[in-house]
């Protein structure tokens, strides 16, 4: 092999091993989630036996799993025991608030695998390969899975959200929360103020969970639910604020324009749409997790993206909006884009 | 999310996400070299239209996926236009001789992907959950697939194996290649030296494969086949030198020293075994490459794994070789044992 880059870096084909077998680290978090293997070692005190016992699972197999989740930076090992890095103890332990695990059930849904085995003809045809609309296909089932297993991850963005979005505000507003989900952003506005109402928008099936965290979060009473499509129902209002948090993205800018203008005509004079958004750099290409989620638009969808921010504000502007302000959220992937109406 | 580690830096929960999404970047390879994709890079201009009009794909699909490349790694974009890094260049163009993408068809293969859809079994049971011996089943034909795909991979460790066992040795000499596949091993060894004469020894189908690269290498003269099993065939020999590469990680301890024993018992005085591996560290966890093949052997066959240097020092010695060596090969993954019969 030669020895140099023009760099002076040695020359090897290690990133293209990884990403060849990438998959596998995949396949191993998950394993690992199914197998409690963060829980075990979490309580410690992290020697094989006791984490395969926990697992009810083989020491070879338990040995060569969690040294593979170790190269994968998943946990440590130090003098033949497992422990957590700071990230596994936070995000994977479910002793921890802030775990993560249950998204597992969401991103391994075959709805969302099965594209990935048909990547070619995905970018050949420039579309899903899943039936209809993909996944916003009306009354998609993933989508109660996704209310019910992503909250953790989005749970974060809310507080930061609801702070943006309320700007100190403390007297009655209205607020309606679109493809709300879980509900934890309409929530959160709602915990923040005391005296904010909100609507959320989604299919039935998702709305009951969003209702059963607005029952959990103590804000039930001040929370309505509006059931159907949010191209196809009647939003009500006007409202003092719309929520549009991880939506946009499924669909072309066109659709992304007609629905924006039917959201600024649900506003009152001097309301607020706030959309929730993977917002990759003009390059495309940065930072990592906004840029790499194009591609699960491209596997899921007939014609979503990851959109820039240029993308956005013009679709703001198209639909009427001004004053068109990106608040991307520290230590995450998002971004919040705030348009006035 | 709190806002720092115990190190200072800011607990985010990437790696996580990387994981969880990392079968992507598998997928994403495959369709770029299903495509065509790096070809089209290479010949430039590397603008998004005629990148697309290579692949015969949509513009949408395959604008998203070279930006999945570059945030993999395996692309560079500047000015909108994509374009090689030295990796991509050197590793992934179909122009390049040392191109390793028919690695993907080894790879792809259901058996070797299926029993990362049931890790968490094959974790409990300890084993893989394909039928029989997994991948070691006799006459399994993922060997040729093997023989034919994987050789770019191998190619660039056969100069160094041929240096280390032939110490400059120009006289006759006869070699025994134990699981030859594409036969490079062997081949390298009779180019080095052209009084040696080299017997490979596979499944006969496999050894079809090695038999046209020797052709190729125009070593054909000197190249004899020896089809069959290594546990059941008889070796003949003498021989000077005895090759075992990427072999004994398929087995157990003590099918390995069973294996050795016969192995020494075909070494003529003075001579040696030459064991290509993938040698882990004795923490098991490092470097990345080697400590990851555990995980293929875990999920592959019933009791094989990435031995450690130790490990395989005790092996040959319960053998009966001594002056056991390591080399490992600059640059590459694999390392090579060297043990005196």
């Amino acid at each position: 092999m030669p020895s140099d880059t023009g760099s002076g870096a040695a020359l090897t084909p290690t990133i293209v091993f990884e990403n060849l077998q990438a998959h596998q680290r995949t396949a191993a978090l998950k394993a690992a989630i199914e197998l409690d293997i963060f829980r075990a070692v979490g309580q410690g005190p992290g020697d094989l036996a006791s984490i395969a016992s926990h697992a009810k699972a083989s020491e070879r197999g338990t040995r060569i799993l969690c040294d593979f989740l170790v190269v994968n930076g998943l946990l440590e090992k130090a003098d033949g025991r497992y422990r957590h890095t700071p990230s596994s103890a936070a995000f994977l332990d479910p002793a921890s608030p802030m775990c993560l695990a249950s998204m597992m059930h969401f991103l391994s849904l075959p709805t969302l695998r099965e594209p990935f085995e048909h990547l070619a003809d995905v970018v050949r045809n420039g579309r899903t390969v899943l039936p209809g609309e993909g996944t916003v296909e009306p009354d998609n089932p993933i989508w109660v899975t996704f209310a019910q297993s992503m909250a953790p991850m989005m749970a974060p963005l809310a507080g930061p959200l609801g702070q943006i979005v309320l700007q100190g505000e403390t007297g009655p507003m209205r607020v309606l929360d679109i493809a709300c989900g879980h509900g934890l952003f309409g929530i959160e506005v709602a915990k923040q103020n005391p005296q904010a109402h909100v609507t959320g928008l989604d299919w039935l099936p998702v709305l009951r969970v969003a209702i059963e965290n607005a029952r959990k979060a103590g804000v039930q009473d001040r929370y309505d639910m509006l059931p159907g499509s949010a191209f196809d129902v009647q939003f009500g209002g006007p409202y003092d604020a719309i929520l549009l948090t991880n939506f946009l993205h499924h669909f072309d800018i066109d659709t992304c324009v007609t629905l924006l203008k039917k959201v600024r005509a649900s506003i009152k004079p001097g309301g607020c749409a706030a959309t929730l958004e993977f917002v990759p750099n003009e390059d495309r290409v940065s930072p990592p997790m906004p840029a790499a989620f194009a591609m699960t638009m491209l596997t899921s969808t007939v014609a979503g993206d990851a959109y820039t921010f240029k993308e956005l504000a013009q679709m703001h502007t198209k639909a009427g909006f001004h004053d068109i302000v990106a608040h991307p959220i520290p230590q995450s992937p998002h971004t919040i884009v705030m348009a006035q109406a």
